[in-house]
Formats: structure tokens, C-alpha cells, sequence
């Protein structure tokens, strides 16, 4: 019903399987007046539409034309359908005069492809008591709803809409509540009240505390949201859908939609896109015809920048850049920028989400940047890897640092009285934005190395930098900060070293074990590269290519972005030393043959497996007992894979049959 | 030749008249292969072009095609045409077959509309000395191409282009010789290479160096600058012209132009913008096609964005939020938000040319917002106005601070030893981002309340406002402190003030006065506003309007900015009391009877003017002994006023004669 066809962060491209046809998401549903629509929408981009079952309904004629031709043809759209209930028009009016069996059995009548129960829409800042008993309704009706759905056989998928008001506990337990039953989609209501009133900070609180327990398997529906200017950063939170009257409602009130607002056409001296409009059109050429074209024309822009939007998303999902799009989008608006940084308290949640490697490099573009996942997931690393007695910290250089290290490092400075120098014994980590702390040998490990910032400083990385130094310092015996440091970040208390010749000795051996520490975990290194270790490079560029145990071969190293690729004999060494389930999903006994023999694990057949494995990680295929089957390359992360009943979880590299 | 029709910082949209039509600015013009052009750009939005002279000069077939049929036939294109002079090839094959006189005279005789001389395009980070002598050549070269256009009466306009690679200072020299020409327009030269490198950082410096000594009445011209990426931030710097052939360049090169940066069509799922090849075609269907034809729709894509940018960039000119549309673009690529940091520290240059008073209210999009030209334009105004004994710090409300702050203000914290308390001797000031204090009486002068700024703040806001404390501080004897900014920025060292019922007295007078002070300069408020004081306000609004001596009028007071409009006697009064040339824009004596009559003053009349006269001021209109001519709003800045020769300077208000 629904597959991830790409995913960056909580974001993803997926495909919606309905009865008219795939819709690829992100996407938006422009809003269908079964009576009055003017514009074909089909023609600027919507593959699916939405339009409201409960006018059919009221509309005696209408109704008779959607029971005996279909809703497709009444509003002659060949394609996906969702139809509300009248939820809006009882928001507004109070009340309806439909039951919420009643709106779903004629649903299925007309054929729509995504019916919706008839929740209750709670308005935000109301008093808790109405959020829960609207609450309550809305979830007994998501029940009834799919109860009567099975009953009857029905073919339309169903909605049912997490509600709950700005209470965010009431929004995790209505989200657990509807996940638990067997809903086709979840929309995410009465958000439109935060929007028009540019509160994108609650925004951001109604939905993350939403995803935290909606199930990852189906789609996410954000209802109501239809500009442009959030879709980037309501994507990145996991939303899927999006459904907008705004392009025909702006448009009527002559506004033009636009990622960076909305342009009123009384002031506008240029037509503000690339689209067909802007460029046949002037704002006076506009202004100067009847109400009706001109609100068609507005209309068409509308949708062409809205569309826009969703294709660039959906590029950004496919580069890894969906972060980068949505710090630039939140520039458009103070009140976004305050949404972003408020998404940056939510990064655990996207980080378990986040692909451990992608295409683009990480842009640090302020000091929202260092709240992300990527520098988050860093920090935990680091502090789980292995430690020497000393530690000694680098200014930074062009990157990859460790190809541009060598000769003297120049002077340091002690923390505290000088011991004698072990440099065996010591840690080399270069000090950088936005990674803080960077072991010299796994500066080459995405993201490490592909990313950059600028030069000059915020306070907030000076500050970032300095917490960091200052817990890490903690972890050592004896720490030495080069000088440029000590100067730029006019840190005291530490004495100049007397010791003035160390050098930085590069150990490929070292280099790879603490890849592999880093990649797998700790003690992988040791495990995996123990024997007569031999390490092939590249003759082009130099960079490690093979890692050899006498002439078997362990792991490849990708040049992309230096994480291991494991060999037959690397996914045994691993299997032998890292404990049950770390770095493994497990497969239920019918897929054992299928897996023996290298063919690719699908989500179904996963009973379990380590959650902290990410999207592209390596990981070993193993049985219920930890017998090894096969070895491969994940394609979700540990909670999608467990969650999801359809599609691939592992693309096996190898069957240990073979 | 050429007018600036509306300003926000030193960007400017402009109009350039040519003997073959005007033309926009900010403008771009793609480069015309005289020989194999495929597109016809003035379908995509080209209202100008610029093409190779020297290529036509070389080729035999083409050159006397140019010089029987004009330039205009050669390259079929009707509108304006710029044409460069083989400095490229200079630059490139280190020799031309041409002379400097020569490339001018066949220029002339092809009719092109503005021709160029042969500079010495000197790359980056030459030495020293070679940049020296280089841009002699080309200084030498431009007057010679001068000279002769006098003397041979040409029709054609001249290019005269700043070279000095990336020597400030010469780059600076080379401005100002220039401008002591008489050329019509001033390339910014040899930049190309460090677009290419991504150095945009050294861009800024050297554009900006450039711009301190270039005439304001001339177009600036960012020579081979054709990425719409960057077109924000250079003509935030003051550039009016962009030239590209990276529309073609990239075309050939399967690369697609965007204001996000490049993409390559072979990692395309998805077209990435709204314009009609975008919306016609695939990422497949361009990679199916014919080289030739893929090429000519991506070249379309790339005029489509880029035309589009400029639209967009003269919309937030009109609008008044072109910085905010810079700080936005500057994410794209964190050496272009390292650019936008450099450009901060030339302020006081942008400061210069930034209209008083602007349609959008000012976002602040990050730590770059802090050193934006109003921001120190607040704060050296703050540093200037009179002062009380003591100072009271309130925490921000909502905006107007004014009209939300009333009643018991709450637990106050004071600096030293507590004095006794004299609250009409204290100036009542609140702390926020990102204007730092802001006195309660011109809290809804523009931007002090037309601004907005995340609630969360990063650390380089914490410490701005700090840093603000910590300097006025110092200029009282007491300073209270509200216990909410106390705790928030854990300032220490403060005693709890034992004063518990403060309040803040409302005073309209007072408060009109300070307006005219910080409007015209200490004195103003005083001068102005003596006599039988009426204050009148909007029974809709609440908010002052006019301002009476019984029953003359003194001054208006605009609802949108709070700014104060003078009326005649307010004029007088403003006029007595303020010094000589302040408030002041001197008319030569032909000029007088016209502005006595109330007609508008143009920029050749003016003899001299108050440096700090800024665009959308109110000035005083006198002849050159001071007498009172007239009054009126200033259209331009102080330095723009003095330099230009044509167009309007002060819309003027009213004549003394009437």
C-alpha cells in the first residue's frame, strides 16, 4: 500500500498503491469544489486530489450523480481521490447532519479511493477536558470506521486523523491509539489554526509529538497545509501528504503563493516566478483583467510553485539535502527560523531515521545546523569509542584532515602539570565546525569529511566547540591543545609543552580498525583485521581500497564516503565477535532458503533486529538461533524495518550458501 | 543615461537608457555568439545583450557583415547590445591583433550601443606588481577610449572596467581614477575566477572595494557573473548588471542553473523549478533526447531562473527586504554565507545608501541580521540622543512595546548602590533583538517595531544585547534592571532594587520630541514642538496624527512608520532651530524661484546637502545663504544627490511662497 522509495531524516519519497493509480509523495492534494471547480488541476502537476464527500452528500443532485456515475466522473478526475467527512464544516458549524457510518458507507458508494471517519476537529489552546473527549470521539469513530470497513468488505482506504489540540502528550496517546487499530493513512488535524497565525513552533510540537508513535508503514497527512512556504520543513518532520485550497483561495483574493510568503498583487512591480504565468504575465497585465482570469492565472501560478516546491523536496530527499532545503526555507520567516530551532530539540527522534550516508555534503548554514542529527549521531559515536591515555587536539586544515597533516604539528599546550609524552598512547583529533572532536582516522567516514562551513565563527559554534573540549577533556589522562587553538578560543589554565617535535604517524592498520569501531562498534576493528593484514589502494587517488587477511579478502572501503563494505569473510569475523543483535537482522525460519542463497530480505520476514541500525549500514542476515545466512546493505532504519510489512529491508550483497 | 527608480541598501533598481531602449536594472544579459546562436533570449526575458566585438572583428565574413548591416542584423536582436572588446581573449592567449583605438572605432561603426576598451583583465592573487601594471595599462586605455569618443563624437556609450585583482587598494585606486572619466558605465573586472572558485568572500571585498570609490550615477556591471545563485548578494552590493554565458556553458555541459546552486541533469529525479520546461518534461525525457535539443531546453530552463531572480530581487527592492532575500540565498553554500558575513563588516557602507523608511518589516534570519546597516544606523542614532540621569531595562512585550507596557512593571535590579529613585529623570528603554535598547518613546519608529526575530536566540544575539547593556551602562549614574533579563542573562553583580511600585507614565509630548530628535537631531523636539501643544489622534487607532501650536498644524505623523511629516510652520521651526547645512539640501540660484513655487528639486540644482540625509527623509529645501525655499521628501541618499546629474532628488512637499 505503501513503499519508501528514498529516505533524508524523517523525510522520504514514497509510493501511495491505490485503486486509480501510484502516487509518488511527497505530495499535494489540491482541493476539488465538486460544484464549482474552474481549473483542470491534472494539468499543473496533481496526481491526486481531494474533495469533500459530506457537499456531495448535502447536494441532493450532486449526490444522485456521485451514486449513480461515480465520485471519478462527478468531478472528472481519472486519478486517486481522497474524500473528507464534513469534520470541517462541523468545526465550523457545529454540527452535521450525517453519522460518522453513515459518511463512510457513502464514501465507499461513490467510489472514493481514501475515505475519512468523521473526526473531530479540536482547535488549538482549548481547555484539556475538550480536547480529550473530542479526542475520545475521534478515536472510537477511526475504530468504528475501520470496523464497518471490514465488516462490509469495503475496497477504499481509510484515514483516521490524529487529533488532540496543542496537548502533546493527548497527540502521542490519540497517534498511539489510531496506530494500534488498522488505518490505511494518518492525517495530522487541525493544525490550519497554528498556521494561519504563524504558530509553526507549536506546529512543530503538534507533529513531531504526532510521529513519535504514528506508525512509519503508512503515510502522514499534514490536512489543511497548502503553502508552499512549510512543505520543506513539514517533509523533514515525516509528513507525506499535504491538501490545498490555498491556491484557488489565495488566488480569488489575488495573493500569490511563494516559498518565500505570499505576494499581494497590488504590490507586486514583478512577477515573482519562473513559471509560465510570470513569464507571459506582468503584475499589470494581471490587474488589468476581468476577476475571473486573472484569478485563474493566479490560481495556475499557485499550483506551479506548489508543485515546484514538492519536486525539489523530493530531489533534496534523493541527494541527502532535505536539511539544507529546509534551513533555507526557514529564513523566509522569523517565525520559521524559531520552528526550526525548536525541531532542533526533537533531533533524537530524526536521527534514528537519518541514512548514515548520503550523496550531498553537510552544509552548515548557522548555528540550527549544529542541532542535527548528523552532529548529534557524531557525538554519541565518539563517546562510545575507545579511548588512549592521552589526548591531543589539531586546529583544522582542508579535509580530509590526514591528508593534509604531516611534519611537525607545531607547539601545544597542557592542561594541568606536563607527564612525559606517549604519543602511542595518545588520540589525535583534529577540532572542527560542525563536528566538533574528529579522530584523524576516521576523518574520512561521512560526514566527517564532507562537509563544510565557514569560516568565520557564530558564537554558537565557538561555544559548541569550547563544551565540547570541555567534556572530552575529562575522558583523558593528559590533554594537548595546539596553539592556534588556545589563541583563537583564548582558552587559560594550560602551559606551553615543552616537548616541540610531535609528529602525527599515519597507520593504515589503525586507520581501518577504528573505521570499523566507529562503522560497527567497538572491538569490530580488532575482530575484523587480525592476521597478515594486507591494505590495497588506490593507485589514482590513494585511498584504501581492499583490506586483505593474506590474499582472503575482508572489506572494500567505499571511496565515497570510506565506510566498509564487508566481504564473506568480514561478515563471519563480525559475526564472531560482536554479540547477538548488534549489527544484525534477524529473519524468520521460511526466509532462511531465500536468504542462504543471497536473495534480497523483505520487511516481512524480519523478526528482528538491532536499532541502531540506519538506512545503508552493513549489516549480517542472520536466523533465529544467530546462525550467519547472508550479508547485506539496509534500506530503512531498525524501526522501519521492524514496522513495515511490505518491501525490501536489506539489499543482500551475499548467501553464506555461495 | 541612468535614473535609480527605488532603493533598499546600495541595491537599486535602475533604468539605462540606450539608443536602442531602456532597459531595467538589475539586468541581465546573456552573451550572443555572433556566429552559432541557437536561442532567441529576448523570448526568455533578455531585454539587453552583450557580444563578442573582436570575435566579429576576427572573423572576415562577420566583420563585414557588422559594418554593411549594423551589429543589430548581424545578431538579429533589436534592443540594446553591449559588446566586449577581446580582453578576454587577452586574458586568455595573452595577445590580440588589435589595437585599444582600433577595438573602439569598429565599435562605433557597428553601432553597437555601449562598446568597451581593451582593459587587462588581471586574475586573482597575482603579484603585486603585475596588478600595478596591469591596471595602469587599463586605466591608461579607458581614457584613451574616452578621449576618443570626444573627439570622433561617438554615439556609442563606454565601458571603462575596474581591474587590480585582489589588491583592495587597487582596486580602490583604479575605481577612483575611473570615476574621474567620463565613461558611461563601470565593469567590475577579472571576478570570474573567483566565482569559479567559490571564493565569494573575496568577491565581497573586492566588489565592495570597488564600489567605495564608483560613481553612484553610473551601472555597476559584475563582468561574466551569470549564476543566479549570487545575483542577490552582488546586487545587494550595488551591481545593475550580471552577464552570462553559463546559461549556454552549462546547457552544453547538461547542468541545470538554480538559485540553490548547480544541478547535474544525470542526478535529476525530479525538475527542480516551476518554469515550462520544468513542468513539460522529465529528468528522463531531457536524457532521452537529441544532445542538441536537451541543450537548447536546459539553456530555456536557465534564462527561465535567472530572469526569474531578477524579478524576484527588483520585487524585494520595491518591497524593501532585499537583505532578507540575500541572507536567504547566502544559504546555499556555506562560502556564500561566509561571503555574507564579510559583507557585514562594510556596514557603514551599505548604511550610507539604506532608505530611512521601508514597505516590509525587518526579519532577522540569523547572527548575519545583527550586523545589518539598520541596526548600526539605531545604534549610533541611540548613542547621539540626550540622556537622562538614569536608565530603567525592561524586557520586550509585544510590539509596540509601548502600548503593551502599563501598570506595575514589576522587580528591578540595580547596578551599585541604590540612589534614590527619580523616574522623570529616567529614560524607560526596553532590550531586545535585534535593535538592542530601544527607548520607549520611538519604539514604533521604523524598524524599532517593524521588525521580528525567533522567541529562542542564538548565542551571538545573547551577547549583542549584552554588549549593549555593558556600553550604555556607562552613560548614567543609575541603572535598573528588569529581574526577567537579569535571570535570563544571568548578569550578575546587581542588587534587587527595594522600590517596588514602578511604572512607566506615558507622555505624548514627550514622546513627539523624542521622535524629532532621533528623526532630525537633538534640538529638533524642542524647536518643533513649543507653544500651545495639540496633540491629535486617530479615533480608529489610537495613534498620533497631527501635531498643533493651537491651531497650526506642525506636523503630521505617518501611521505606517511613525515618522514625522513636516508641515510649513513645521519647516520653519525646524529650520531656525537646526544648524547649518543639517536637515538641508542646497539649491543653486537658478533653481530657487522653482522650489519656492513648490516644484520638485533635481539632483544637477543641488549644491550641497547634509551627509545624513538618507532616502525617504524629510528635508529642508534652502538656496545657498540658508534661506527657506522649500520642504519635501529626500527620493535618493545624501551621496547620490551630490553626484548625480539627472533625475529627481527631493519630491518636494510645499514652496515657501505659497
Amino acid at each position: 500500500m505503501f513503499e519508501i522509495k528514498a529516505k533524508d531524516g524523517k523525510g522520504r519519497v514514497g509510493v501511495l498503491k491505490t485503486k486509480h493509480g501510484d502516487v509518488k509523495t511527497p505530495a499535494l492534494m489540491p482541493v476539488i469544489h465538486p460544484r464549482k471547480q474552474a481549473l483542470d488541476v491534472s494539468k499543473y502537476g496533481a496526481d491526486i486530489v481531494i474533495t469533500n464527500a459530506y457537499l456531495i452528500y448535502k447536494d441532493p443532485e450532486l449526490k444522485q450523480k456521485a451514486i449513480d456515475e461515480g465520485l471519478h466522473k462527478l468531478i472528472n478526475f481519472d486519478g486517486p481521490i481522497m474524500t473528507d467527512s464534513g469534520s470541517f464544516q462541523l468545526s465550523v458549524y457545529g454540527d452535521v447532519e450525517i453519522t460518522n457510518k453513515e459518511v463512510i458507507e457513502f464514501q465507499e458508494m461513490i467510489k472514493t479511493d481514501i475515505g475519512t471517519s468523521l473526526d473531530i476537529p479540536t482547535a488549538p489552546f482549548v481547555d484539556r477536558q475538550q480536547a480529550e473527549s473530542d479526542m475520545e470521539i475521534t478515536i472510537e469513530r477511526a475504530r468504528e470506521a475501520i470496523d464497518y470497513k471490514k465488516e462490509q468488505n469495503m475496497e477504499m482506504l481509510l484515514n483516521s486523523v490524529v487529533q488532540g489540540s496543542t496537548f502533546l502528550d493527548l497527540r502521542r496517546e490519540c497517534a498511539k491509539e489510531l496506530s494500534a487499530l488498522d488505518a490505511d493513512l494518518y492525517p495530522i488535524g487541525a493544525v490550519v489554526p497554528l498556521m494561519e497565525s504563524y504558530h509553526y513552533r507549536d506546529l512543530v510540537d503538534v507533529v513531531m509529538n504526532s510521529m513519535k508513535e504514528l506508525s512509519d508503514t503508512v503515510p502522514r497527512h499534514l490536512m489543511g497545509a497548502g503553502h508552499p512556504m512549510i512543505f520543506a520543513l513539514c517533509v523533514a518532520m515525516g509528513c507525506d501528504l499535504f491538501d490545498s485550497a490555498a491556491y484557488i483561495l489565495y488566488a480569488e483574493d489575488d495573493r500569490l503563493l511563494s516559498t518565500r510568503g505570499t505576494f499581494k498583487l497590488e504590490n507586486l512591480q514583478e512577477m515573482p516566478c519562473s513559471c509560465e504565468v510570470c513569464t507571459k504575465y506582468t503584475p499589470d497585465d494581471l490587474r488589468a483583467m476581468p476577476k475571473e482570469k486573472r484569478r485563474d492565472l493566479i490560481a495556475q501560478h499557485n499550483l506551479h510553485v506548489s508543485f515546484a516546491e514538492l519536486r525539489l523536496i523530493r530531489q533534496a530527499i534523493y541527494d541527502g539535502n532535505l536539511m539544507e532545503l529546509v534551513e533555507e526555507r526557514c529564513r523566509a520567516h522569523p517565525a520559521l527560523l524559531e520552528a526550526q530551532r525548536q525541531l532542533g530539540n526533537y533531533s533524537a527522534d530524526l536521527e534514528k531515521y537519518d541514512p548514515r550516508s548520503k550523496k550531498s555534503a553537510f552544509f552548515y548554514t548557522g548555528p540550527e545546523s549544529l542541532c542535527r542529527p548528523e552532529v548529534l549521531r557524531h557525538m554519541q559515536k565518539l563517546r562510545e569509542m575507545p579511548k588512549k591515555r592521552d589526548l591531543l587536539i589539531l586546529p583544522p586544515t582542508k579535509k580530509p584532515y590526514s591528508k593534509f597533516i604531516s611534519g611537525k604539528l607545531g607547539e601545544f599546550y597542557i592542561y594541568g602539570a606536563e607527564q612525559e609524552l606517549d604519543l602511542e598512547n595518545t588520540d589525535f583529533m583534529v577540532l572542527d565546525i560542525p563536528f566538533g572532536l574528529i579522530p584523524l582516522e576516521i576523518d574520512e567516514v561521512y560526514p566527517l569529511s564532507q562537509n563544510d562551513a565557514p569560516k568565520t565563527r557564530d558564537v554558537d559554534s565557538i561555544e559548541f566547540i569550547e563544551d565540547f573540549i570541555t567534556e572530552f577533556v575529562e575522558y583523558y589522562e593528559q590533554v594537548l591543545i595546539h596553539s592556534r587553538i588556545i589563541k583563537d578560543l583564548e582558552i587559560g589554565l594550560y602551559n606551553k609543552c615543552s616537548f616541540e617535535d610531535i609528529r602525527y604517524q599515519k597507520d593504515d592498520v589503525k586507520k581501518v580498525k577504528a573505521i570499523a569501531d566507529y562503522q560497527f562498534g567497538v572491538g569490530a576493528g580488532d575482530a575484523l583485521f587480525k592476521g597478515n593484514i594486507i591494505i590495497e589502494k588506490s593507485k589514482k587517488t590513494g585511498k584504501i581500497r581492499h583490506i586483505y587477511d593474506g590474499k582472503v579478502l575482508i572489506v572494500n572501503m567505499r571511496a565515497s564516503d570510506s565506510y566498509l563494505i564487508l566481504s564473506k569473510e568480514g561478515a563471519k569475523r563480525l559475526h564472531n565477535a560482536m554479540p547477538y543483535p548488534q549489527n544484525r537482522v534477524v529473519v524468520n525460519k521460511d526466509s532462511e532458503p531465500f536468504a542462504l542463497d543471497g536473495k534480497s530480505v523483505f520487511c516481512k520476514f524480519v523478526v528482528e533486529c538491532d536499532e541502531d541500525i540506519r538506512a545503508k549500514d552493513e549489516v549480517l542476515i542472520v536466523n533465529e538461533q544467530d546462525k550467519l545466512l547472508a550479508y547485506g546493505k539496509a534500506l530503512l532504519g531498525a524501526c522501519e524495518i521492524e514496522q513495515f510489512e511490505t518491501g525490501q529491508a536489506i539489499k543482500t550483497r551475499k548467501g553464506m550458501r555461495k
